[in-house]
């Protein structure tokens, strides 16, 4: 019985979250059960619903437990099987939480799926194959649904969600700019991450600015734009839409602290004839075969080589977590833990 | 050549339109050409579309131009042919603009449409068999795509579009709820236009009375809603949108007069998995017909009775235009001319 050191969700954040907001605990692995697995996770995967998830307010999803494991995807290798359906080594993607074990009904339909790591590294099954990579998958293809040629816009270009939007968006024809903090993402963005242009909003910090840059880097107006951020950003996009222009909207950072985040200009919703729509990429599973088969040959043909942040140890993820919350993260936040 | 009386842009408006941004004139009807018809106008058409018109800004349609008849929709006879196409006595609706006679060049498509004036009084191919009937048919049946049984909302409810709203969506099986200013227009809208219930947006008169109201009135919560308004009508709206909620934009008069119109909570967009779009009916001609049949069919049978405010003579339309973006009209708003 191995000991497994855990993250609870100790408190609520006031505002902001802190690290004071989590506690780091230890327990010994429990006996399986028939039909169980015990996984050691490899990596914990980092994600920005996470904060979502801390209040405890209404929302598509049931606010995370105080006391309890800080809910979360995983990939790792089985360690001891009672199950017929996994033998020991063999490596799998869950959602075992921020710990270094989970105990895992295998009978459970979707609780653990065996992956295939001879051409995808086992993280990326977290990142770009997994339900980041979905999550761009679903709202370039079935929101956005770009024609070749059209201009697409991502925020949070170099995070887990912005590099598979970037390669699957080339794979159609569209010029992809993509907007990011610093020079260094910006970079990064372009060269590795094959962005048409890429914006830095550091230098570039109000709606102003922005506009113009945008202008700048859409000479033909965009025609979809997939939202991580929500706030002053989107506002300077929805600025720059062309007529009849889709806006997937998934994730909200800059709202996630409780701060009121109101959208400026909605009229233009009218003016320009756009639409917008909010999915979560849980409630559409019917797409994740077809999504995953195009991401996992994007990875192994080199097309889509997405950079990782790695905090290292599980008392690291706290920090880790509060970072990528800041932008601090530079492609997607994982914790290694073998 | 009779004398025609007409209603010009003199300027934009600053801010809030005023009587003195128009201007009366008299001039004579020149003769007809070849193909041209002579129409004398019995009913303008008044619409809140027309205030956006009027600022010199980007927009879906050009700016109505200075110094020029305003522009605007317009049922009449024919009086004087010079087209096989069209007989004296005929019967037309087109878009004549803000004058007593209009001269039409017949071979124009769309330029000039008989109509039938058995079942259906003229002045209501200005409304609820006109375009903002099909506004009505388009928002509804296209974008909110309702189910049986579920709950749908329209604000500017006894209006145009909104009478017409409640007619289609009662036909479809909907709970319908509508949103108005007074007393006595929630009572028309729930005793003559069949609406399930209305809430007066004057006696909820913010967003937290507003949003008990339709908690009471939508006790399942909202699935579709048709924004004629904007502002913090539809802030609370959103607070009440069931998962996947649909909302079909087609008019914002809280903005047009130029006042900053922004949206409290688009996070919910994301948190309820909705979807947004706003759209012009004139840019969807090929719903045109069967819209206007199935509305033709509903005031014919008496099941959508819409209510009309009339003006009386050109040179109250300026009048009856600031009224109507004040809410002051009560039903459809045409000015009548013979």
């Amino acid at each position: 019985m191995p000991r497994n050191q855990q993250i609870l969700l100790d408190n609520r954040p006031q505002g902001e979250a802190v690290a004071s907001n989590f506690k780091l605990v230890a327990t010994d692995t429990p006996a399986l059960q028939d039909g169980q697995v015990l996984v050691r996770h490899h990596y914990l995967s980092l994600d920005p619903y996470m904060r979502g998830r801390m209040n405890d307010a209404k929302s598509y999803a049931q606010p995370q437990p105080l006391g309890e494991v800080m809910q979360g995807g995983t990939v790792g290798e089985v360690v001891e099987s009672r199950s017929p359906k996994f033998a020991v080594g063999d490596k799998v993607v869950g959602f075992g939480g921020w710990q270094e074990y989970s105990v895992v009904d295998a009978n459970q339909p979707g609780s653990l799926k065996k992956v295939d790591t001879t051409h995808v590294p086992l993280s990326h099954y977290l990142g770009a194959v997994g339900m980041p990579g979905v999550t761009a998958w679903y709202g370039l293809v079935k929101i956005i649904a770009p024609k070749e040629g059209d201009t697409v816009v991502v925020s949070a270009a170099t995070g887990a969600v912005g590099s598979a939007f970037a390669a699957l968006a080339k794979a159609r024809g569209c010029r992809v700019v993509g907007i990011a903090g610093g020079p260094d993402k910006c970079q990064y963005a372009v060269d590795e991450l094959h962005f048409d242009a890429c914006i830095d909003y550091k230098q570039h910090s109000d709606g102003k600015a922005m506009g113009q840059a945008l202008k700048e880097a859409c000479p033909k107006g965009i025609d979809g734009y997939f939202e991580n951020v929500g706030g002053w950003i989107m506002d300077a996009v929805m600025q720059r839409m062309n007529a009849f222009g889709r806006i997937a909207l998934c994730g909200m950072i800059a709202g996630y602290d409780g701060a009121p985040l109101p959208m400026a200009h909605p009229a233009l919703i009218l003016v320009n004839r756009l639409k917008l729509e909010g999915f979560i990429v849980s409630e559409h599973m019917e797409v994740w075969p077809e999504a995953l088969t195009e991401l996992g040959q994007l990875v192994a043909t080199g097309k889509l080589r997405p950079r990782e942040s790695v905090a290292q140890g599980i008392a690291a993820a706290p920090e880790a977590f509060l970072g990528l919350l800041k932008g601090k993260n530079f492609g997607k936040q994982v914790v290694k833990l073998v």
